[in-house]
């Protein structure tokens, strides 16, 4: 069995392999297998965002998992869906892989999907999919969430006096990266043994590979009355930049709250960045970080400890990747 | 303008200069620029298929333009929407390009996804998506549905005594891709200028790299009462015996009718196959090829003419391509 591959068996075996692991959706009025699925939206609006995974600038086969790469693949889109305010109620996932790629990668990849949605968005199912052969392997995620009759909480509604709240981690997916740039790298190329002890011994590696994201907490800020929401992607500084921007205010964060330059500066942690009215008891896991001032003349910006802070950060360590080493 | 790249300009860059180029969805609440979008879906549901293209497998980029493949993009996806009875509403695009490609490349590719859009589901927009780096140019589309309140129009609905009718083309889309291979390939390697020239004299060019099928047939066959509805998308032969198969029934087609064997197998035309209860004043441009029977002794099946058909026809001329001769 596990010799088999994606060309050997063929894109219509192979789908028959993965459907039955992956997770079906309480939502589905039709799921796979027809032309199209068919949703339910019981307020008359669904929430619907995508977001692509490609081997090269997204992520190292040495070090990560099939399982992770279904599990962050899931995770990366719940926490868009989370960020509007709304309940993930489904995805549909198109792949391309390498005709080598082996059916055993595929239904692992499958269980990762699965898992990451039973356990950050449990009645989040797979509702459709597409599976093709590529020379780079690629994972489309597009998912679907329920606002249940809520406005959704977009980035442009912070105003001046609301307090800045984060829920999840702050920086530990970019330690975890850099951790294992900085150990799981023999002579230039990603290391699997160095990648699978040092996730022993760092829980922030896992936080890069396979993120858990607080992606109930995005409708629990929703029902809390939250006026701005962003999932943390990009990191704090550039994400909470963008809703200063979009808000027309100013946010000003404590580092002391952040933690450090480097958590501040780090993507990928998905973790979700709300603004509450002020004496607002955060729900969740939300904690504040700091507050809404109107821009000064200076305009829309963020501020740390009360000092511009311009830098993006920006650190990126896959720049000049192209996936051909691991 | 014309030198500059994705690489170079950066994907937010690319971005900006891709969006004001595409379809607004009349649907969108919540369009693209936050989280995630936020969409209409009136009589409480919505349907979703995804569908991807990659280069290799898919397509070769001395014979499809950038428009072309815009176009077809859409075209492959709003043809799954329409067989399930529904109206086009939106899509999100998921786009990975390599580094080096030229952002009139994207914007050109931006305008097929419009001009396909708008020729074949006006109304039906682009409400978010994706921009990163893959050394495998890929397009990965999802698109959304409304059913107006009516049942989806599934593959399993057929019954005995049903008329089997066909909007759109037949084998034209694997006739013009055997012109191609036959009249545009120079030492194996695909060539643009063989390509332009086959275009202009020969249409079914055309209906291979920007097929154009007949998406508003769709709603009006559910309106006209279909029992079930595909697209054509693997070849008339495998696509009814999908729905012979779902409905348990058998489908005896007209060799006449269909045109020839070659049509009978040619897949891509995206056109739509649908059952009608006998007497139906069949809408749009639908004809019938055929009608419905009990399955016999030996089960559900394709029948042409009266005699089994087991032939896939399956003539897959990309197998083996990768992409890296053009």
């Amino acid at each position: 069995m596990s010799g088999e591959t994606l060309g050997g068996i063929g894109e219509a075996a192979a789908l028959a392999r993965i459907f039955p692991r992956l997770p079906a959706a309480t939502r589905a009025i039709v799921g796979p297998g027809d032309d199209a699925a068919v949703l339910t939206a019981p307020d008359g609006r669904f929430v619907v965002t995508t977001d692509m995974m490609i081997h090269g600038p997204d992520f190292r086969l040495a070090w990560s998992t099939a399982h992770d790469l279904g599990w962050k693949a899931a995770a990366t889109n719940l926490s868009d869906v989370a960020a509007m305010g709304a309940v993930p109620t489904a995805l549909v996932v198109a792949l391309a892989a390498p005709a080598a790629t082996t059916v055993e990668f595929l239904e692992e990849l499958a269980d990762g999907l699965r898992d990451g949605c039973e356990a950050m968005a449990p009645g989040c199912g797979v509702v459709g999919g597409d599976l093709s052969v590529s020379s780079t392997l690629t994972i489309a995620v597009t998912a679907f969430g329920d606002l249940e009759g809520r406005p959704p909480v977009l980035r442009s509604g912070a105003r001046a006096g609301d307090v800045v709240a984060v829920s999840g981690p702050i920086g530990a997916a970019a330690h975890g990266l850099r951790l294992l740039f900085d150990g799981a790298v023999v002579e230039q190329a990603p290391d699997a043994e160095l990648a699978r002890t040092l996730r022993t011994k760092h829980p922030d590696v896992s936080a890069q590979l396979a993120p858990t994201p607080p992606i109930a907490d995005g409708r629990l800020a929703a029902l809390a009355g939250a006026t701005a929401m962003i999932d943390l992607s990009d990191g704090l500084a550039l994400d909470a930049r963008r809703v200063a921007v979009a808000s027309g205010v100013a946010l000003d964060v404590s580092l002391s709250a952040v933690g450090s330059t480097e958590a501040l500066v780090g993507g990928e942690d998905h973790s979700l960045l709300a603004t509450f009215p002020a004496g607002t008891a955060l729900p969740g896991t939300f904690r504040a970080v700091g507050n809404v001032s109107a821009a000064g003349p200076e305009g829309a910006r963020l501020l740390v400890d009360g000092h511009p802070f311009e830098a993006r950060g920006g650190w990126d360590p896959y720049e000049g990747w192209n996936g051909e080493n691991g």
